[in-house]
């Protein structure tokens, strides 16, 4: 698959949202209850917008779901997904550890992703079949040599329900536990990425929220899947596993089947 | 007091931090096991012995106590309190949220405090009587009219004991929920100084984790204190509160004090 202008699109796309998002950061905004109550930010929507307009210019046949403005459908069998600030709660708080995601789905099935970190300029890309990058330089995942030695990351407890709390936990509790960090939203999977998370367990995600990550991981070495080892996809139920070494994956999902 | 000199000094010092640190953000290092089973990394100890240095030279008779390599006795009735990377875990997970700690105690209580971001090249600054600043820039908290719209932030619930964790999550109960951040260590109460935050709520920190962060919160218009509403000094026990506004202290005292 030779995805070269849709690349170059992507990074025109992710411009387009650093551009409307930087200003805002750290500024007071206004933001409001959406229907699930997440924060939303003028920031989140004028991203989305740019984006959709420069994907209605230059890819029209193409579908688009964004985050804030819900789906547009196409003509190609390709949709765009967008979340324009994954992490919004990370914004407000004045972090710099939200980021844009932007996908290329095609057949339902992530082919391209992008997480831009604008405030601290980096840009991490995923494309199906080619080594993953960070601003234009090849980043790997590390070998993990056995789960007692594993780092994990979890946005934060209090997006899991009981069941899933249980499990996350005991798969924790055979992690190093000294070493798991909270908060992070999609920048975890960024960090793994490049090699210095060895895993990320979430759930209650939204295709918006894993479609950009599954190339950016898997490109780096990778793997990502839902908490029973399946590939992710459009239909996917939101429990989503990234893993930098794929060998320890059987391991992961051994410990999280013990819960129950 | 005329904190002229000593403002320097701390300047001095958090570049010599900086200058250690940086170049091993996201290279691997070894890191070992100490005592408290916590992660040290290389440029800890590289920027504790730089710091160390600096004040051996420039301020021989005041007291040193660093997170790395303990107290050095001094006779000022003045004690330097670093933190070199404050946020390992986060450090060592690729993220830009650890910060650099240095304090100056006069008799046991914080007159100075700073908290450097060496990869964002943030620092506030905190002196006694002095308004806070961001690289130079006054900065202030920001009001916040009730608890139910306050923004919590902690950097993990691993960090509570069963009794604190409850304690936690009453208050965490009586917050804006929704927006709640987990992660960032001395960086929340940097973004609190900065108002982006509300409530800081934390326990198990040692004087190094927090006597920077006194002067800080408190020159931007918050206050801190232990979870009893008490100032924190070198003999608290480590249970620490910061809010953005102290017109919510007496909530948030009365919401913790609900959970038992």
């Amino acid at each position: 698959m030779n995805l070269k202008a849709e690349i170059a699109l992507a990074h025109r796309l992710a411009d387009a949202a650093r551009a409307e998002i930087l200003p805002l950061f750290r500024t007071q905004v206004d933001s409001e209850a959406k229907d699930d109550a997440t924060p939303v930010t003028i920031a989140d929507r004028n991203a989305e917008e740019a984006m959709r307009r420069i994907l209605k210019a230059e890819a029209g046949q193409d579908g688009v779901h964004g985050e804030e403005f819900g789906i547009e459908p196409g003509k190609s069998g390709r949709q765009w997904v967008l979340d324009p600030i994954d992490g919004t709660t990370a914004f407000l708080a004045g972090r710099a550890t939200f980021g844009t995601l932007i996908a290329l789905l095609v057949e339902g099935f992530p082919v391209l992703g992008m997480i831009d970190q604008p405030v601290l300029g980096e840009r991490w890309l995923g494309v199906m079949g080619q080594a993953t990058t960070l601003n234009g330089q090849v980043v790997s995942t590390r070998r993990c040599r056995e789960l007692a030695s594993a780092t994990l990351a979890t946005t934060g407890p209090h997006y899991f329900d009981e069941h899933q709390g249980h499990t996350f936990m005991t798969l924790a509790s055979r992690t190093d536990h000294k070493r798991m960090v909270m908060g992070g939203d999609c920048y975890n999977y960024a960090c793994l990425a490049s090699g210095h998370i060895d895993i990320v367990c979430e759930a209650g995600l939204k295709i918006h929220d894993y479609a950009a990550l599954v190339p950016v991981v898997e490109g780096a070495g990778g793997v990502m899947s839902d908490w029973r080892g399946e590939p992710l996809h459009a239909g996917s139920d939101g429990q989503v596993l990234a893993l930098g070494d794929p060998a320890r994956l059987e391991d992961v999902l051994e410990a999280m089947a013990a819960a129950h």
